[in-house]
């Protein structure tokens, strides 16, 4: 095991019609917040008026930004922030999913700092300090309610980037369940492909590994997103299924399954990212279609870690090793199928003659992230693979 | 799921040679500490001087208290307070394992209190102010580090209190596995013994249950509890078999496999105490007497979880459900035996005719603890099993 630091200051309040609690933890930081949301989804749902209606009564002063873009960019972050600083705010509220939250913490950092907010995502500034940030989750995936994480898009540049500061954890995150009784069956699905990665981003680093907390810790999570996942799609307002999704979704990325794991491995969200950019596809159906692929280009680098996956996330068993992970991927796959996620270009209706474009712009992604082992050859053969 | 909050502030410094690290941490906190030890064994070590002379070089100043038993005292804990108090310490540093970490908790926060700490442990009095508490762990087991826990006896009324309050959580733990290379090997199978009741104290609660991460996040621990002791007992200075060994019992009881739970199963602290009072036993001794004597007669009132325990945790799976369960328990107690744990009154060499007394205090005690379902037949009946 690696060395490591741990610590997750954020607190978790879960629960049952707990949205408006919220307001209760915002009047501890100060009496004056920017709120920030997307477009009007969290209007219709009522998460919107239950949120307003009890900070209200706190005597809280709202300042509204709405408007987040399902992948925040930097020009809307910057409205943000100069609203924080010209309103004098004490604290940022986000209202929404990981691309609310994100942006949030984004503007958190930028409010106590003079120079351009891009300064940090570029590694040039480090964060001193930053306005207490506050959550109320309402679609779970990215686990940014509970880790240091924002990834921004600079349109300008055309760059996507991300880090982690310990500045940016949330303060308080409120998950309450029913709030996801509304998310439609698609997303639902994405959801889940796209927490499963996030769980997995630690599990396939090197064959000599021996980590089993951590492995057994991420098979745990990805057996109850797939479990949770089944239960919703048949039923979307079962509460224990939202439940167990919710917080299976939180803890397959808050930094404890990586505790102590040497790098990360599954460089799945550069292809997705780019897949993104170029058709209008959700992240989470990106991701089913690259995933398979590129375990499939991969396994046998990496075989053991891909037998236990196999027979630990789906009870496989055969013979070979080989055949063992091959059908471990298989029912990954499968199972995207089963819950109506892509798993191929054809699936999503994308454009097959593109692949040297596309592998141009992943390579050109790939020296910003500064991930290596994936030069043109290796990029089309994957892609190829998701045909 | 049961609605909960979550919230661990404390941050793991995790690796190897790293104990001197707590100074420059100590720093952050002031410049005065008292440090809290047990007996001689951190000397012996070398983790003492290891530990004072980086406090020194950081120019930090030092008052001990050294002397905590191995169930920490109520007469220890308040000539800490005076000490505390007198020399105005702006910290209280704890080397040791679980016993010097409860105590150093009940002495932070009666060093910031008028009246008598004992007030705290009786709920008269909740806690207002601490001192912070960092620690510096040399041995696994209670988890105190990473959890809001201190249990400490009063000796003149007899009682052996716990409780958890969110001032306890230590603000700093220090985790070195190469401190734990010295533990002579019946102490490190204790240990082992002690985690994995810990990691099940939520695990039995009721039949009906469907709490997925929890179950498989515990059922992970148990089985990485049980790998990582063999191994060191095989090699005591296995660094990877510590690491993995010290991190699993951290992670056991930091409350993270409790999140949603309600209620906890495994009353089997509440007759090891009692053992432990009676007889010159060591809890983890005690507790592999106890729990598959408890096991055993309590396994028909919840028989799924005691087949999914088998199932999960040893691999079993026979053709009927109550041979499954017995067969989980079985090889429960036959890894305590193979690991040189005693599993009966005999294997302890404790007296077979005194169950009558050790009933009635174990009475008392669940009266003191609030702990229902146990009079004094079904008592008896757990404690015949364990002959």
């Amino acid at each position: 095991m690696k060395d490591f630091e741990f610590c997750i200051p954020t607190k978790i309040v879960f629960g049952k019609n707990r949205v408006t609690e919220v307001a209760g933890h915002a009047k501890d930081y100060g009496s004056k917040l920017l709120l920030v949301y997307g477009m009007s989804s969290i209007k219709k749902t009522g998460v919107y008026d239950k949120v307003v209606t009890a900070l209200k009564k706190e005597g809280l002063k709202i300042i509204e930004h709405p408007g987040v873009k399902s992948n925040p960019v930097l020009s809307h972050v910057k409205k943000g922030i100069s609203l924080a600083k010209n309103e004098n705010v004490d604290m940022v509220l986000a209202v929404g999913g990981g691309s609310v939250i994100d942006e949030s913490k984004a503007i958190a950092a930028g409010a106590c700092y003079d120079g351009d907010v891009w300064d940090f995502f570029e590694d040039k500034e480090s964060i001193k300090e930053a306005l207490p940030v506050l959550t109320v989750l309402t679609i779970s995936a990215t686990a940014s309610e509970m880790n240091n994480v924002s990834v921004v898009t600079n349109e300008e540049k055309k760059q996507k980037f991300g880090f982690g500061d310990d500045h940016f954890y949330p303060r308080v995150s409120v998950l309450d369940p029913t709030v996801l009784y509304s998310i439609p069956a698609n997303y639902s699905a994405y959801s889940g492909v796209d927490a499963i990665i996030h769980a997995l981003e630690g599990y396939f680093t090197h064959e000599d590994r021996w980590l089993p907390i951590q492995d057994r810790y991420v098979e745990g999570i990805v057996r109850t997103l797939m479990e949770s996942t089944d239960i919703i799609l048949e039923k979307p307002d079962d509460y224990e299924g939202r439940a167990t999704f919710m917080w299976a979704a939180t803890l397959a990325f808050n930094g404890l399954g990586t505790t102590g794991v040497e790098g990360a491995s599954v460089p799945s969200h550069m292809f997705a990212h780019i897949l993104g950019a170029y058709y209008d596809i959700a992240h989470g159906a990106a991701l089913s279609i690259i995933v398979p692929a590129w375990m499939k280009y991969k396994y046998k680098e990496n075989l053991k870690q891909f037998v236990r996956f196999a027979e630990n996330v789906f009870d496989i068993k055969k013979s070979d090793d080989e055949e063992t992970a091959l059908a471990g991927i298989n029912a990954l796959e499968g199972w995207f199928k089963k819950i109506g996620a892509p798993v191929s270009f054809k699936d999503a209706g994308l454009p097959e003659d593109e692949l040297d474009t596309l592998a141009d712009s992943i390579i050109e992604l790939s020296e910003l992230w500064d991930i290596e082992g994936y030069p043109k050859p290796v990029i089309i053969d994957i892609l190829r693979l998701c045909l």
